[in-house]
Parts: structure tokens; sequence; C-alpha cells
């Protein structure tokens, strides 16, 4: 039995709850989870909250959550800057942790949720579900299995719109306080895939740019725009691998796109979010005359697609990536291998955002460690 | 509160559990769902499956569930021979009954489960899942708005290869007694996307064919095949649109294939369930130089996709459709709108269905009604 | 040498025209072309398209063109109803004729065509300029080697937009004169794809529809529509494979659409006339986890493009199928070997449509001999 | 009456051919154009190209070409190196030279180039065939209306496979004396597209790598690469646009890849050379429900498609964009406006190349003027 604490109910708060309801039922093979203690930011909210996702208990306090007894673990989704204190909280009462990301909006907070969790030996987890998608997850397999030969280069961008209209009001999004603009917002996802793929990232040389320069403000004037909606990586890794990494929140016609494309000695692959039940793979094995990029579609063989669905290509959603991502958790829980992303590993993604930011601040190239 | 039976637990047994178990999550605004009972074919299948699914009662006699008096609607989730009487019993035990598709093998069961219905005054509905999917909705609201004008040709194709090797063994799908073949297996969901959009088919002219003569039977030798793998069917509906609609369970690279193409007088939409987080419009107000087709990815403006996340493109997934489905159901519970396919409906898809059959064996055109 | 006259200078009289002016640079190793007599419908319009086109005479008379001794070979391009007399003149004149398809309105002119051809002893072909693609003659290779096995359904749609909008005026080819719709206007294309890949059609069963039942007429006043924008046909080929023929000059956003589907026992083959510089293969030989459509971009070991481009993946265009064209017209003027259509060849494909039309006449199965 | 003189009958000296031979025939309103003299590496070759291109002169000496005084214009289309002493040479003898790209290895040498252009008074332009494509042209004009708003990012990518094969010898182009790698074959493409659509680049920041340390010899033994396969560069342009190129031509899989997203205020564009005959528009005036990328297929409204196919759709090929600049050259010679690049604007895109390697070699930003 799993006894289970939520602090938040927004976009991720909802994506943890169902992720917590449904995975007995996916999975069949894990402990009973029982949803004990909803937290959020008012008694009102939460007990709504509580009752729609199934929660036995709900305060607006989420320091009743993190106090529990009967709460094992605490998935944490509150916005960023909160993610610090409660975190460290929970893992101090002796709960496990999952967190979502990015860990902190500064480095220093990062490193300090990594040490609490070092110490108290809890299982301390951050939630970069795009990794957990069977495309992905096959993507990986392909690259141990050398099918496109040694990977020389590795190319990612990740662009959405929702910042991209030009009469939006400023925000605070828009403030230099909130962090360096796509970079923050973006650049740990791809890393999160690039971690799993291939390891670290050794150096970075980053340009960023601002698409308006100020917005009106609600109540009247413009004010000027601090953060950066558009960020261009070139990367080198700790393999020898080159690689760039653009993103940009202001790319109107883009949704989720997260497009990967991953170059070897005997083919290529290319794969992007917003279809991401596919993936493209182009191998030099064919015969030169059918050579071309196969598109595959996801099936039971790319694990654990096969728990949703058995039949092929009818397809996973965003939501299932949460629900296979808490499998994972509970197998760190279990103490088995788990294919998931730690607090150690959260901080390394989060120090080379800092650097990309450095670098750019220095116009010049910057090492990560 | 709902009290909820289900039986079986195969594909679709485990989707109606995923519904049953986040709907509340996701829409918020439902009664609380109670899983009182699940009946599988035996006592311990049944125990641990109630265990995965969360159910309070488990049992190997299916009138268990169907006459327990905690239950309030009963998902039928067996194999389709078993569909009649379990759906008859529960309607006549005074249950709600959410049935997959398609309703029975004959269409003279398919009747007596519609009259049960009628006369039960219950809730009675099928599991025609396709028609939940937020694309699909926005084209019947595109349609609605004769964005395209008027109608006048719709092709439909549902193709899966999961029949298409030919050194398969001979088994029960290819015996005449388990029907026409992906006439049956196919037919009723393009269907019932034609009953949403358009209304009820009047004529159609069918062909069959079987791509293998014969298999090899698993003690040896080889055995006659006697249904058909490929149905291709000219269509007339009642409202004058032309159609066709073909299909093939022996489709080698196709997964889930349901490929819609609507024409119009101001424009055309195009649909392909294999990515049905998209589709694809053209319409004639746009410059003559900038006319082309719109590849629209899915967005919470397409409802109810913000019920599950409130940021567009990131997809939904197969088992939300059945989410879906479950709102429109316990809309329907509650006497309200409801976008769903109840008996008398599925009547006529599997009717239509029955009438290319006839088709077929008379190589004729025939009349639906 | 080779001594060349044309007849007319629209759509396909242009690209005659380019085809002659460049099959000797393309492809090096032909006779010398001269461009002797050009024929149009009066002498101003000869002279200047003469001048245009590089033609050392031009005249208002075709039939200057056809008896010029200097001619070895006439193009006929003029409107479909001037064909047969054309045709039949030239080859009675001794010149070799290449017609543009198709070769009459009526049945029995086509076969008078194909008995002077015959008589003539001549070089008699016809102008289907698709089934000259690299993609599509790499696609009858990989049949020939049964890459995809047994071929056991063949899907073919042809559809473009040209006469979808409704507040067009009602012209010629809506007066029953004209033939029969999109039967006569794109059938013979997808039926020359069929007839180069998998030989003759045995059966048809074609129904045919109207988009607008009247039309605006230029002076006022509204006409009924006579002829059939909708033409869907279930087939049967001689072979046994079953097929469908689904065409529509009324459908609004396709542009030159001609999507094949062929699927065999060991995979299928995709293609689409508007990308017809690439084509999808699936095929099960390769590992179950990666089996996708792979998109094969055309490249130099698809002949004949490398006398086009010594590059792959550069892309052909419309008019270099016709110089293709014009180099296999060339080898079966030397005597050698030709992919091409014949008038013997063609004026089985013009019995296939017009058995498509007496089918629906009939409203039954026709057998095309 | 113009007088062509081509110099080199390889992959581009045939594509003038084609286009010399042609452009009268697409277009109809250009002077008679008279293949005159070509040149090659011996009388042999030269004589039987000649004969295939339907010159009626031909040399193994290409000072007889650009002395000939029937000839007006010289086609030069042989290897890089001796772009500059035959371009300079043929200016010097007052003809004209439309030269391929790039300009020469060394900046110094095209600055010569530059500099005798603008002495001689001749028309001196430069094969950019890739921005006479009709979507390329389209794009420019909708940039021009502001269909997108204004611009804030572009990113281009430009990668082919040829020599992606770590198994292939070492050759010329592995040697530091070729020049840098992928910049050279490669950046010039791209910049070509940047400078028509936004005019001159400002800053670079340029990254290159090796895919392969060193490949086998001839002979025996392995050699180290001295060239860059892969090339990553970050800009910003001198109107404020940010941007990247990133081209690699080990890029297994691609072909011709010359991928292109462009971002604007209202908007965006994507396009890609593997499939010039679409373009890609997303623009937010379209209702929020139906907004999506537009996939336009090429027609007649997209100047010049109509000269060489009335209907939509139907594709043009990688030589009728040559043809297309030819007729751009012509109207440079009769002293009208051109799209077309000439030795100055092409001098700045050569200069842009070298500013990036010298980025590279600095690592640091480096200014382009």
């Amino acid at each position: 039995m799993i006894g289970v604490g939520l602090i938040g109910t927004g976009f991720m708060g909802k994506c943890h709850a169902l992720a917590w309801n449904s995975v007995g039922t996916v999975f069949g093979d894990v402990p009973r989870i029982k949803l004990v203690h909803l937290g959020e930011a008012n008694d009102e909210l939460a007990q709504r909250k509580g009752r729609e996702f199934g929660f036995e208990k709900a305060s607006g306090d989420w320091r009743a959550v993190v106090n529990d007894p009967e709460v094992d673990i605490v998935s944490v989704t509150s916005p960023n800057q909160f993610h610090p204190e409660m975190a460290i909280a929970a893992l101090q009462a002796g709960k496990h942790v999952w967190c979502e990301k990015p860990m902190a909006p500064a480095l220093a907070e990062s490193q300090a949720m990594t040490e609490a969790a070092r110490q108290s030996r809890k299982v301390a987890v951050l939630g970069y579900n795009y990794i957990q998608s069977p495309a992905f997850r096959h993507i990986r397999q392909l690259l141990d299995e050398k099918i496109i030969g040694d990977v020389n280069l590795v190319r990612i961008e990740m662009d959405e719109d929702f910042m991209a209209d030009p009469d939006a009001l400023f925000f605070w999004k828009h403030e230099a306080a909130s962090g360096y603009g796509a970079l923050d917002d973006f650049a740990v996802h791809p890393l999160s895939l690039i971690s799993k793929l291939f390891g670290r990232v050794s150096r970075v040389m980053c340009d960023m740019a601002k698409p308006y320069a100020d917005r009106q403000v609600a109540g009247g004037g413009r004010r000027a725009v601090e953060t950066y909606d558009i960020a261009s990586v070139l990367m080198r890794l700790e393999n020898g691998i080159a690689g760039t990494l653009l993103v940009n929140r202001s790319a109107w016609g883009r949704k989720g796109r997260i497009a990967v494309q991953i170059f070897g000695s005997k083919g290529s692959i290319v794969f992007d979010q917003e279809r991401f039940n596919e993936l493209q793979l182009y191998v030099t094995s064919d015969r030169a005359t059918e050579q071309g990029y196969r598109t595959i579609l996801i099936a039971p063989h790319h694990k654990p697609y096969d728990r949703f669905i058995p039949a092929p290509g009818h397809g996973l959603g965003f939501n299932d990536l949460k629900i296979i991502e808490c499998r994972e958790l509970i197998s760190k829980l279990e103490g088995k291998p788990a294919h998931i992303i730690d607090f150690d590993e959260g901080f390394e993604i989060e120090r080379t955002v800092h650097a990309m930011a450095d670098s750019f601040a220095k116009s010049a190239w910057v090492d990560v460690r």
C-alpha cells in the first residue's frame, strides 16, 4: 500500500492525480495506491478538488499533507518557486518526493533540494514525462543496439506559441525575476532527453533573443520585456557528440513541438513530440533502392504501450506518459531499476541551463561543470 | 453516486475500468463513481482483476454482477456472442447498460437487445468511442456550421493488418460461423462516424474478397478460409450524399487507420484515426494563393480536450476516448443531451452491415431498410 | 534524324515540344531531333508558336503537318474529338503517331484508330505520362521482384478540384455530349497504371454522382448538369486481384492526386502523384519493432532519374515525365523494348471506361470483354 | 538573338544546356537562343556533348568559347577552382557571364571576379537556382505583404548524406585544400535564400565538427580527415532578426533537404526543398479553432509555374528552376528588373561563409563586414 499526498491541482496536479488513479489498473503489478491527502492554496479549493480527484483528506495548508503520517510520498506540483521549500520539507518529514520539473528557479535552490534528497535517503524524482513515451524509449533501445551506428550529431528544437501574440499583455513571465525565458521554460525538456540518450553536456554557446521589445501593460502604457522567448544553443556533449538546442516560446503554429534529429554512422532517427506515437528511422542496412525514413507507429512490442492497449497504432496520450512515469517511480520505491530522472540527474540538467544563460551573458563558450 | 458493474477484463474491459476510474478526476462535475462488482470467466481471474482495477467485489459468475443491488450500470465487454444474453439480463434486472460494439453477431439478436432496452426504459448505450475524439467532434461542428458548404461525397477506409500474415494459422475468425469477416469487425466503426455526421445509409452495393484462399491448420494440413478480409462498398445516404466504404483487415502496414474524406461545395475535410489528434481542413474562403489543407492540432478549444490538458497539441490517447464516452454516458444517465450511440442507433448501424453482406450475396444494390 | 510534326500548342502541345527539345540533351543516346512542322488552328497562332517552340515550319492547316515529307512522326495534342481524324490521317500518310490520351470520345473511334495503327505497321503510342515517373517504374520493379509478395488488393483514387466551384458557369463539359464526366477525364490515368502493373480489368461495378444538379448559364438562368463529376467503381482484375477506383473532379483541395494503395501478402506500397518524387513501402522483412512505411525519395538508382540529375532527392517535374515518355517512344521507333502504351493497350483502357459507364447505366456488374 | 557559350557538361553544365534549350518554349517572350559553342576538357568529350546538347561548335579549349565572336554570354559550370579565371576572361572578352555558385574557393578570388564584373559593365550572375522556385518566390511575397507580420526568427538547415558513409574512401573533399567542408558546399544555398528574403547577415558564431576523424585511403592505411562535414551557426541579420544555420553533408537519410522555418508576429512559414512544390503557412487570422499549418501546393497563380503547367499541383522539377533562372537572366540582359543573384550579392554571401569559418577558428562571434 502506498499512501499518496498531492500538493497542487493545476495542469500537473491533475496529471499526477490521474496517474495515481490509473497506475494500478494499467499495470496490475503494483501495490495498492491510497489517495490520502490533497493540499491546495485554500480549504475550499482543496475540498472541491479532493472530492473530484478521490482523495480522502484535503486541506488548505500544504504542511498538513507533508506531515500526514498516512502519506508515504508527496507529489509536488505547485508553481516552481515553491518546489524547494515543499520538497525539502517533505524529504525531511521522511516522505518520498515526486516533484514537477524544473526543480527551482535558482541553481542554489536546486542544489539544496539535491542535498536534502541525498541526506534523506528517500526516493526523490522529477516529472520529466517526455522520456517515458514508448517511442522515446525505443529510440534509446535503437541507440543501445547501435542500429544507427555511432552517433555524431544531435539537433533538438522545442517550440510552442503560447507567448507568440504581440498584443498579449505584459505578465510575470516577462519579468527578469521569473528567469531567463524560454531557456527555463523549455530547455530542461530536451536536456532530459539528451541526458537519457547520451549523458551530460560538456560545453555550451548560447544566443537569446526577444521577439517583442515591449508589451502593453494592463493598466495602460507599455513596459520593456525582460525575458527572452528565443534561445539558440551550440553544444558539445561529454561523449564528444556535437549538438544544437533551439527553443522558442513565441513560435506561431507550434503547440508541443520537440523535434529531435539524431545522426549516426549507419542511419538516423527523427522524432517530434507533436506526433509522439510515431518515430522515423533511416538505416543503411536496407537495400539502397528502398532506403527511406520509416514511419514506425507505436505498438505493443514497444513497451509499455502493451499495458495500455493490446493493438498497435491506436495511440497513447500525454497523460498516459505520467502513468508510465508513476510506474517507474514505483519501481524505484521497490528498489528496482527505474527509467526516471532523480534529483541528482535533474540537478545536472539545471546546471546546464544556467551555463547556457551564463554563456549568453558572456557571449562565449562556457563549460557546464 | 453511481455503482458500477463490469463484465470482462480484456482489451475493452480494462478500457472501461480506466474510464470509470478517471472520469471524475478528468471532468470533476460528475457523481461519485463506485466500482462495485467485477465479473470474469472464473473466480481466480475475477479476484485478481478486481484487485488490479479497484473493484470492491469480484465473481466468476456474471449474473452476480447483473443482480448485485449496489450496481446501477453494467459495462458489458465480453466477447460479442455473449452481449445479447448479458445485456438483456442486465436491462431486465433494472440496470443501465454500457455494451461494447457490435451488439451481436446476428441481426435478430441486436433487435432483441434493442427491444429489451426500449421496454426497460433504462439507458442502453454502445461503446463507439471513435465518435468521441475532439477532432471528430470538431468535424461535426464544422459540418453543422457549413464551413465546407453542402457535402456531396464521403469516402471512408478502415484498415488494419492483424490478419495480413498468410502464414498465420487458421483460427475461429476464418470460420463462417464467426460472421462475414472485415465487414463485422470493421464496418460498424466507419458507420458510427457516418451516423453521427450524416445520418442513415440508404442503399449499398458490396464486394468482398479473400486475400488467402486457405490457411494452415494447427494440427497439420490446410483449410479453406470462409470469411472475407476485404470488403468494398458503394453507398448512398438517405440525405443523398454518395459514399464509399472500404475495409481490409489484411492491410499490411495499417494499424488503426480510419481514413475519412469529406467533400463539400466550399471545402473538404480529411481525417485519419492513426493521427487522431489532427484533422485536415481545406476551405475556399482562404485567398486563392494560400489555399491548402490545414493541419489542425487538437487544442483546449476543441472540447473536451481542455478537461484533459490545458495546453494545445499535447495529444489525447485511445483510452481517453473511452473516458469522454463515459462522461457522455453519465450525461445520458442525468437526462441531459448526450453525444453517444444508443441501442436504437446502434441497431441501424448493424442493419446496414447486414444489408452489405446481403448485397454481396446477391451481387446487387440492396436497400438498407 | 527524326523529323517531328506537332499538332496543337496547348497544355500538352507545349509539353510535347519541351520533350522533343530536351530528350537529346537529357538522354544523349538518341538520334538528332529536328522540329519540322507545327500545326495550329490558324496561321497567326501557328507562326507565333512555331517561333517560340523552335519549329522550322508552321501552318494553320494540320494536314500540312501530316503530309510534310520531312515529318517522320506526328505529335497529336489537339482536343480529344479531333484525335481520330488526325491520328488516322497521319498513320495513313505513313507517319508514326504520338497521340495524347484519351484516344477518342467514342469507343468505335478508338477502335478505328487501333485498326489504322495495325494496318499502318507504324509506331502508334499514347501520352500516358504518369507511367513514366521513376517512382512508378520502381513500384513495377518491386512488384516484379515480389517484394510485397502476392498482391491481393489495389485501391486507386484520382481527384482534382477544377470543377468543384458550384458558382462556376455551365460549360461544355457539363453537357452529355462531352462524355460521362470524371470517368472520361480521369479514369484512363489510373487504368494506365493498373494496365502496366497488373494487366487487364475483368469486371466492373460503377456508381456515379453529380455534386451539383444544375449550374448558372452565362446568359442567365440555370441548366441541369448532364455529366457526373464523381465516379466510384468496384473492380476485379483478370488476374483475380480485387480493386476499387474512385474519381472526383469536384474534390476541393485535391490538385493532381492519384493515390495508389497496393496490398500484398508480404507488404504494401502507397503512392500519391501529388508527391510523385516519393513512394511509401512497407515490408514485413523488417524487424517487427521497426516495421513502418518507408518514404523513399527518388534517386539516381531509380532509372532514368539519373539522366536528369545525378544527386538524389532533388525532384523531377511533371514535364520531365513527358521527356521520359519521348525517350521510350524513340526506343520503340528503334525497335527496342519500350515502357509505353500503344494503341492496342490504350484501346483496352478505353474499353474498360466504357464498361464502367455501361455498368452504371445498368446498375449491375459488367464484364469488360 | 542570344549566342550562348557553355563551359562544362557535368551536373550543372547539362542543367544549363537544358535551360537554354527550353527557355524559349516555356516562356515564349524571349529572344531566339542560339547554342553556339561548347567547351570541355578535351576535344572528344566536347564534340560528343556538343552533339547531345545541340551546340553548333565544340572545342577542348575553353578559351575558344570565351573568345568566340558569336558568343554573347558564357555559362561557366566547371569545377569551382576554375571559375575565377574563366569568368574574368569572359568578362574581359566582353561577354556576359552566368557562373555556377560558389564563386571561388578563396574570398580574394571572389572579390576579383566581382571587380571584373563591375569594370566590364556586363551582366554577371550566379547560379543560385533555389531562389527561383515558385514556392520560395511566394514566401518572399508573403513576407512583403506582412502576412506573417514582422519576422523575428529564421532557422535554416541544409542536409545531405553523400559523405555519410564512414567506409567511403578518403578523397579530395577531405583535404583542407578543398575548403572548410559543409560550410562551402552547403552554406551558400541557405544564405542565398536569406539574402533574397531578409538581406545581409551581420554577425555569426560558428561551430564545426567531423563525424569521422579519419578515413581509409585507396592504396591502404588511413588518413586524418581535414574538413568538417557538420557546421552549426548562430546568426544575427542586419535587420535584427535572429537566426540559425545548420548544415551537415553526412546526414544519413537527407537527400536535398533545405528546411526553412520563419517565425513572425502573426504567423509562420515552413518550407523544405525536398518537397519544393509545397509550402506550409500558419496565420493567426484564421479562426482560432481552425488555425493550423496549411500545405499549399504550387499552382499557376504562383508565378511562373503557369508558364510550365496550366494545372495546379502537378509539380516542377529541379531542372525547371534553372529554366526560370535563365528567364531572369534574360530579363537582366534586357535591362529589366530581375530576381537573380549577381556577383555583388554573391560576394556578400561568400564573405559571410568566410566569416563563419573565421568564427570557428576564433571560437567567438565575428562581424561579417
